[in-house]
C-alpha cells in the first residue's frame, strides 16, 4: 500500500503550484501563456525543479514539451505517461491543463522514492489550445508523429511560423521525430478539470472518461432579400435573420431530443445589420458533439434538413459547409475500468462520462492506451479567471492516482503488456 | 385644361436629369451626396439652371435648401410647395428624393409660362437621410423652425458641427429663421418613389399616402451564461442566443397577426461570438411601424411580454430600451382626396397607403397641409444603385401633378384657403 497520508497537504501544494505557474503569463493582470511564449520558459524551469527534486530526469523535446522521467524498478521496463498541457487560452484560469501536469509531479513525489515495475514520464505538453497557430494539440501531435511540414510552416498572427517559433525557443525542429513515442510507452493517463457542470451537478468529485466526443463544426448561411424595414409588408419579406432564428431554435430542439447530444450556435452575423433594414444574409455557426459518430451524423442530417425546410418555406437560399468533422475517440477500456476502481478505492462514486472537449488524451489514443480522470469544476466555470478546484477533490484525485499506480503495478493485464513491451 | 402632350418626352427628360444629378457624388463609382457636401453645389447649380429657364427665382436658404419660386398670377397670392430632398444615402440610387425635386421642376416647365392663382415653390431639401449628422430631416426642419442650437452644435464623424458645415458651404446659420415657412404657404406636395414592393405587387403606377407610420425603435438584450459548447449539457445551458432567436420568431408572428404592422429585427450580436462557446449575451434591435399609434403601442407591449416570457422560461435576464418613439403623421385629408382624384384623372387606379418610411412631408405636416404621391418602385428596390422608375409611371406622375394643379386652382376649399391666407 502506497502512502496516502497527508494527501490534503499535497493537494494544497498542488493548488499553490498551479497558482504560482499562473503568474508566468504574457498578460498582466490575467493569464495567457501560448505555445513557446517567453513565460513558458519560466514555467518549464519551475516544474523541472520539482521533478528533479523528486528524482526524475528532465528534458524539453523538439516540440517544446517538458518531459520528466522517473525511472522504474528496472532500467528496461516500460513507462506510463502522465500529463496534460501547459499552454492556456487568453484570460485563462489556473487549472485547465496545468493541474494535470502538477498532479503528475505530485504522484511521483508521493512515491517518495519507491520504484514501480514501470517508469513514470510526466509530460507538460507545449500546445493544446490552438490559440497561437489556430491548430490545437501541437505538443501531443509531436508524440504520435503528426507534426508535418504543413504544420511547421503554419504562421501565427505576427507571421512567425511554427518552425521559426521553435528555433526562437532554441529548439531544433529537425529533431521533432525524437519527440515521438517509443515502444516502451505503456499508456497515457491525464487528469483534467471537467470544464463543465456535470460532476458539480451530481456532487461527485471525480469522473472517468469513456470517450471524447466526436465533433462537427459547420457554417450555415441563409440568403434572403435586403429591404426597407418600413416599406416592406410582412408577407413580402424574405428575411434571412428570422429564417436563421427559426433554425437556431430547431437546432436546440433536435439536440434536446437526442440523449447526450450537445449542439451550439455560438456565432451569428446578419447583414447589412442595420436597425431599419431587413437582413438579406444571416450566417450562423454550428458546433455539434456526441460520443457516437453515427448519432452525430444523424443529428447533422436532421439539422441540415431543418435548415432546408425553413429556407424553402421562407423562399430563402441556403448554403452550408462543414469546417470540422472529427470522429469520437474511445479511451482504453482496461484503463477506464482501472480508473473507475481507483476512484472507488479513494472513497468516491465514479461517474462514467463522455468528454465534450478535446484533450491531449485523444491524440495519444491514436498510438497507446489512454485514460482520463475528470475533476469536478465548481459551477462548470472554465477558460475564465474564476476557474477553481476544491482541495478535497484534488486530494481525492491524488488518492485515485496512487491507487491506480498500485493497481497497474499489480494488474495481470498490465504485466502482460509489460512483458510484450 | 393644361397641356398633357408629350408627357412621355418630359418623363424621359426627368429620368435623364435624375441620372445626371446622380453623377454629382462624393464617391466614384457610386452615388453618395450627403448634407452640404461639395457635389451638392453642382447639383444646386444644375437644378437652378432648369428652374431659372422655366421662369422661377432661385435661392439657397441658410439651411442649404434649394428654393425656386415660380410666381402665381398675382404678386400677393399664396404658394404651393413642391419638392423632396437632394441628399442621398451611401451607395444610393438615382431617384430617392431627387425625383420629387426634378418632377417639381418639370411641373413648372409643363405650365409653359401659364400662371396659376398660386405660386409654386420648388424645394430641394438639403438633408433628409440623416447620414452625415445622424439626424434626419435637417432641411425640412429649418422650414418649420426646428433647427435649434443643439442641432447646430451636433458634429459629424470628422468633428465638424452643423454650424461649421453651413459656414463652409458659405451659408449663414444666423439667418436660419429666414428659411422658415411664411404665412403664404398653401400646402406641400411631395412625389417620392415608394421604396417598397406594394405598388409593384398591385401593378399600380401611383399611390396616395394617407399617413406616415409611427415608429418605435428598441434594443433587446438577453443575458445568459457563457459556457463551453462541448462540456455543457443542453439542460444545464442558459443560452442567450437561442432565447433571442425564439424571440425574433415571436416578433415576426406578432407582426403577422396585426394588419399593416411591420416589425424588423435587423441587427443582432452574440457574445462572445465563438463557434465553440455558448453565447452569454445576445442583443437584437427592433424597428416597429404602424399608422395607428395605439396599435403600435399594443404591439410593443406584446413584443415586450414575449421577450419577458421567453427570458423567464429560459432563466435569462432581459434588458430593453426604447431609442425612438415617433408618432404617426396624417397627411392632409383634403390634399389626399385631391391627389386620389388626380391619379384617377391620369387614368390610373389610385392605391391609398401608409408610408412606412419617414419623409419631409412628415415634417412639413406639422405646420401646413401636406400630401404625398408614391411612384411604383420596380422590385421595391431602393437605397441601391439598382433603384429604378418606369418612364410610363413618371409620365403618369406628371399627368397626375398637372391635373392636381388644375384641381387645386379650381377647388372651392383651396380658394377659401387662398382667401384666408
Amino acid at each position: 500500500m502506497l502512502a496516502l497520508r497527508n494527501m490534503t497537504i499535497r493537494a494544497e501544494e498542488v493548488i499553490a503550484r498551479c497558482r504560482r505557474l499562473a503568474t508566468f503569463s504574457e498578460d498582466r493582470p490575467g493569464l495567457r501563456r501560448t505555445f513557446l511564449s517567453a513565460p513558458m520558459r519560466a514555467c518549464h524551469a519551475e516544474i523541472s525543479g520539482w521533478l528533479k527534486a523528486a528524482g526524475a530526469e528532465v528534458r524539453v523535446d523538439a516540440a517544446g514539451n517538458l518531459r520528466g522521467v522517473y525511472a522504474g524498478a528496472t532500467s528496461d521496463g516500460p513507462r506510463l505517461l502522465v500529463g496534460s498541457h501547459l499552454d492556456t487560452v487568453p484570460n485563462a484560469g489556473a487549472y485547465d491543463g496545468v493541474l494535470g501536469v502538477v498532479l503528475g509531479v505530485a504522484l511521483v513525489e508521493a512515491l517518495e522514492g519507491r520504484r514501480l515495475p514501470f517508469g513514470i514520464e510526466v509530460i507538460g505538453f507545449s500546445e493544446e489550445e490552438g490559440v497561437r497557430f489556430g491548430t490545437p494539440f501541437i505538443g501531443s501531435r509531436a508524440l504520435v508523429g503528426r507534426v508535418d511540414e504543413e504544420l511547421l510552416n503554419r504562421r501565427d498572427a505576427n507571421g512567425i511560423s511554427v518552425r521559426a517559433a521553435m528555433e526562437q525557443f532554441e529548439l531544433n525542429p529537425g529533431e521533432i521525430r525524437r519527440a515521438g513515442l517509443r515502444d516502451d510507452a505503456l499508456g497515457y493517463l491525464e487528469f483534467h478539470i471537467e470544464q463543465g457542470p456535470v460532476l458539480d451537478a451530481l456532487r461527485k468529485p471525480l469522473g472517468v472518461v469513456e470517450a471524447i466526443a466526436g465533433q462537427t463544426r459547420m457554417v450555415f448561411t441563409f440568403f434572403g432579400h435586403t429591404n426597407h424595414a418600413g416599406t416592406t409588408p410582412m408577407d413580402l419579406r424574405r428575411d434571412a435573420l428570422v429564417g436563421a432564428a427559426e433554425w437556431i431554435v430547431s437546432v436546440e430542439r433536435i439536440a434536446h431530443d437526442v440523449g447526450e447530444l450537445v449542439a451550439t450556435t455560438g456565432h451569428i452575423e446578419a447583414r447589412p445589420g442595420a436597425v431599419n433594414v431587413i437582413a438579406g444574409l444571416a450566417r450562423v455557426t454550428l458546433d455539434l458533439r456526441h460520443r457516437s459518430d453515427g448519432i452525430r451524423d444523424e443529428a447533422v442530417a436532421a439539422i441540415v434538413a431543418s435548415a432546408k425546410e425553413i429556407a424553402k418555406r421562407r423562399d430563402l437560399s441556403l448554403e452550408y459547409q462543414t469546417t470540422l468533422d472529427q470522429k469520437a475517440v474511445a479511451m482504453d477500456a482496461l484503463l477506464a475500468g482501472e480508473i473507475e476502481a481507483a476512484i472507488r478505492s479513494a472513497g468516491c462514486e465514479p461517474h462514467r462520462m463522455t468528454s465534450g472537449a478535446g484533450h491531449d488524451a485523444m491524440i495519444l489514443a491514436e498510438k497507446i492506451p489512454a485514460g482520463m480522470v475528470f475533476l469536478r469544476t465548481p459551477g462548470g466555470i472554465s477558460h475564465d479567471p474564476a476557474e477553481t478546484v476544491e482541495v478535497a477533490d484534488v486530494a481525492k484525485a491524488l488518492e485515485c492516482g496512487m491507487y491506480l499506480l498500485e493497481q497497474l503495478a499489480g494488474s495481470r493485464e498490465i504485466q502482460k503488456r509489460i512483458r510484450r513491451a
